[in-house]
């Protein structure tokens, strides 16, 4: 235990159109330091790095702002189902649900999958029944609704729009999708975890990047932790976080290179629109985005939290 | 258009512990054959590699003796659940679908959603929801249903096994898993696809590498189409097939030396337990398994058909 221990989390890449002053931004930049505090008290008292970006995640989930759990947007059914994934950079170990309703933190239910060891990922139905099999809180779906995300679903109800927020005019951002966290804790140790409601309006039984290993998390001791935002389809086509991981592992680039390299490969190759937060094993955190905003925060190496909009 | 299509498909790796002679081995080498010369028409009228893996894919889907569509092995709730994943090598648009009830070809379910471009992975309910809206072939559980699976089901029901055949004394076969086809066409274009009833006993709602982008099966014409086989678990939690691709495109390795590589890194990592077949750019035919078997087929560069078992 060296007690250098770094943690990023993330609310989302997009255009937040509904942010438009210094002042809008205030709220969310004061949840994401905040829930930075809170993961930092975990890591502090030598807690692991699965430990840290659960506890940061759930909390996003937990926080209506965030397109995640409670304020979720709602599908083309007007219902939300979730997705989340979580893996453990030690052994590569990792757990995945997607599709998902009535759970409150479905980042607990991919880490129950996670522990359980038998499957990486579930989804829909039996997602479900293996969270209460488990015993986990469920919500109706009223729970999870909140004011904003029901007059996003309704202007785009019947259409067959889905899009996060790049054009104003065309969409009045429907979700600044994903939440996400990064840990290196003090054994030098990586996790990362993600968690969304994913796109408002998209079909029933979507699944996007957040629960792909590989496409919006990943994580490996031996390379980066790393949790992605944004348009996931772009995203999965490109399997970006395992595309981050190998420029390091194979090429030998640091963080900021294979970033560098890993979100212009997105933009050549799909036109990706999305961003990444990632730590490395000497707990350097970077980011990069190639939306307008990214809502984030980091704690490097045991240091002040930093947030950026 | 140069004429040079290359071809290749696979009905699974394992043990085969019901395989035991080259008595035993012909039928599914025979059907490997025939799919393959079916493929070949196909490509050798100059159509795409994307046909040429649909109309693969949907054949060993509709042959009892593999492991995908019809045949496919039950879960734990003893239905068939059903994932596949279809990519362009062109442009990495790409279809998937995870556990799918009653979609007779899903295959063809994710060739749909890659199409229609909205999404790119469809789960459960709302998978089978767009099937239908699509006119696809839908069929009774029971249509999927043949006795060699119902007896492998009824050996580990009630218990949480649902292993690959690697210890005969463990586990009596449960599933060779998966079938998969990648393809180069006569215009240089690459393209891969993947289907599966997954693992014998497996939960409700478990979706295996097969239909994930990356894990499972992957196509780019920059690099090379794998799919992969094996142990779904093991083969997500390295993200093999992207891995593979990646070391041709950021090591410039060739193919063979990309499979060598990803397989070891595969064996290292997590004790993998599987195979790839793939084809590059130039239409070179390779392929690679750490299991007993992987019963397998190529045609390279408009070449006499091979079979391994």
């Amino acid at each position: 235990m060296n007690n250098v221990y770094s943690l990023m989390i993330h609310g989302g890449a997009g255009q937040f159109s509904d942010v438009k002053t210094d002042e809008d931004q205030r709220p969310y930049l004061q949840r994401i330091e905040n829930i930075l505090e809170s993961g930092r008290t975990v890591l502090a008292k030598g807690g692991s790095a699965i430990d840290a970006v659960l506890a940061c995640v759930s909390q996003l989930e937990d926080e209506p702002m965030f397109n995640a759990g409670k304020g979720s947007v709602l599908n083309a059914a007007g219902q939300v189902e979730m997705d989340a994934a979580i893996i453990d950079g030690r052994d590569l170990s990792a757990g995945a649900v997607g599709a998902v309703t009535q759970v409150k933190n479905p980042v607990l239910l991919a880490n129950s999958i996670r522990q359980q060891g038998r499957h990486v990922m579930l989804v829909g139905k039996g997602a479900l029944a293996f969270a209460k099999q488990q015993g986990l809180t469920l919500e109706s779906n009223e729970y999870f609704i909140v004011e904003k995300r029901l007059r996003q679903f309704q202007k785009l109800q019947g259409t067959t729009r889905t899009e996060m927020d790049h054009d104003v005019e065309i969409t009045p951002d429907p979700g600044h999708d994903t939440v996400g966290a990064v840990a290196r804790d003090s054994y030098g140790n990586l996790a990362a975890a993600t968690s969304t409601g994913g796109m408002t309006n998209k079909l029933l039984g979507r699944t996007g990047d957040s629960p792909i290993i590989g496409a919006g998390v990943y994580a490996d001791n031996h390379t980066c932790a790393i949790s992605a935002t944004g348009h996931g389809e772009e995203i999965m086509r490109v399997v970006l976080a395992k595309r981050i991981a190998d420029e390091i592992e194979l090429c030998g680039v640091d963080l900021a290179q294979a970033i560098h390299n890993g979100l212009r490969y997105f933009v050549d190759r799909v036109h990706g629109r999305g961003g990444v937060i990632a730590v490395d094993s000497n707990g350097m955190c970077r980011s990069r985005y190639t939306t307008k905003h990214m809502v984030h925060g980091w704690i490097e190496q045991g240091g002040e939290v930093r947030c950026q909009f």
